[in-house]
């Protein structure tokens, strides 16, 4: 079967998301055809990517839009991502129903490789590092249930359709470009501003991958159609949340606007998600290269010019 | 939440297949509204159950249904089920399609009890007996994995829509009725035709169960909405195959018609698959009542007259 990305039809979903921009400007167009779906651009763009304006939940579009443009390898990033609400939303189940469509018409027009894209969020509590094939998957949110469900089914439409699939499983990403309510840029904002910020205890240690990276992995794995199954995406490395944001605050000067511990936290919420980025190393030799405080400074120094009140 | 069968208008798939004729069996007519699905039966019989005649993979036909019975509670026992073809059918996603259909709609015409049907096929290969929120899903078939997936979205959709749901994972039934392809309706046959039997080594331990007790265990399941999440229907303990045939032939005093070894095992088969039952029967006080030889006498009494020749 030929994978290879030479005259390949690359489609992206959720193409304008976070994740999906970065990935588009990794993606090589001299050497493939770039295709990106999503809910609000449309035509062709001066960065080489052809646009296709579609809600994927629509019936019938996903199996129009594969019907037409065959593609080779589908990167599927495309779901519900709002911040504060995407964890119980209840389209996390419509987004579940779109993409089985979306793999099912993949897979019936000929489709050769796929990449989904999961969550830590399908863990739930774990002990220790999470392990892609043995840590127990045991999901606590709508959101990191319906990742879970898709991760496993991708793995049945791939043996179903004879198509090659990776699922990579991204753990906490960040950069210049989040969405403003996410934690660095509600942080920045408020410092900014010169407002306390009322925050839990932070003692929940989480695996913070830098965004180019995760994009990185993600358009590593659609080129390499020998790597099957699930792949953490992190730096395998723990931070607590509030060494995170002491850090970020550190560099505005502004540690004295954190109310660490005014909020309670989550009951709901996992202490501990770290990655064992062991299998996507010894697979594909790949790590993040970007040290945590380096992407902080990128954050910042994307930021629209700061002076604090 | 009025979860009581008073009353209740219950839907049962796949209600003419192995399971679902000894569920309809136990469901009380008189006490609920009792509806079956079946691709080939329709009309009311005299079991007191309506049967509604409809291949539910056809688009639109699951939510037509629903919205027209508005059941409270369903048991959704559909799926592929070909003896020998099933585990690898390309049908399985279709029927993991079918089921998120099935289950929306439910949920959204204010069904209020769901309890679905999965397998041991999920668990894969495992160290000692399977529990349900520890031992990890690995599934080796593409049954296997659809079987999973939709396991993990039940519970999705359960919170998505506010109904209560219970996932009965069921070992190896068997029992009268059984598929004539299936492991003692086929030895059986043979064996009255006077044939030798060529079999694998037959050192696979698993965990029988006998039809009408599993169908017991789903059915209280159903009764009891407080039930949530997994829950294994087997009997706790392992039967080496070979042991388990070679009982069977005896009392048709056959056993040297068993060619034990003559063929090789399959090399994706575990090697055992036992259920641990402590959850049931914490949560439900609920054992299998029947000994493995009580159920194979009632297979013998149930089949045709023998006579071996």
């Amino acid at each position: 079967m030929d994978v290879s990305l030479d005259n390949a039809t690359i489609l992206v979903t959720g193409g304008s998301g976070f994740l999906g921009r970065y990935c588009l400007q990794r993606l090589d167009k001299q050497r493939a055809n770039v295709h990106a779906v999503s809910r609000t651009r449309n035509g062709r763009a001066a960065d080489g990517v052809t646009w296709h304006q579609l809600d994927l939940r629509v019936p019938g579009a996903a199996d129009e839009l594969i019907a037409t443009l065959r593609p080779s390898h589908l990167l599927h990033l495309a779901w519900v991502a709002t911040p504060e609400t995407y964890r119980d939303s209840p389209e996390n189940v419509d987004w579940l129903e779109a993409s089985l469509a979306l793999l099912h018409a993949f897979g019936q027009y000929g489709g050769r490789r796929l990449v989904g894209i999961g969550s830590s969020a399908e863990y739930g509590f774990t002990e220790g590092a999470c392990l892609e094939d043995v840590t127990a998957i045991r999901p606590l949110s709508i959101y990191g249930k319906c990742k879970a469900a898709l991760s496993i089914a991708t793995d049945a439409y791939a043996n179903r359709f004879g198509f090659s699939a990776a699922w990579g499983r991204v753990f906490l990403i960040f950069g210049p470009g989040d969405s403003p309510l996410r934690l660095f840029p509600s942080l920045l904002a408020a410092i900014v501003a010169g407002k306390p910020v009322r925050l839990t205890d932070g003692r929940q240690i989480r695996d913070f991958i830098y965004i180019s990276d995760a994009a990185g992995a993600l358009v590593c794995l659609l080129e390499n159609a020998d790597a099957n199954g699930v792949f953490n995406i992190g730096t395998g490395r723990g931070i607590a949340v509030r060494q995170a944001m002491e850090c970020f605050a550190d560099k505005l000067g502004a540690r004295d606007l954190l109310q660490i511990g005014a909020l309670p936290r989550r009951p709901d919420e996992p202490l501990s998600l770290v990655a064992d980025m062991s299998k996507l190393e010894r697979v594909l030799s790949w790590r993040a290269p970007t040290p945590f405080e380096i992407g902080l400074d990128a954050v910042l120094a994307n930021a629209a010019p700061i002076t604090r009140r």
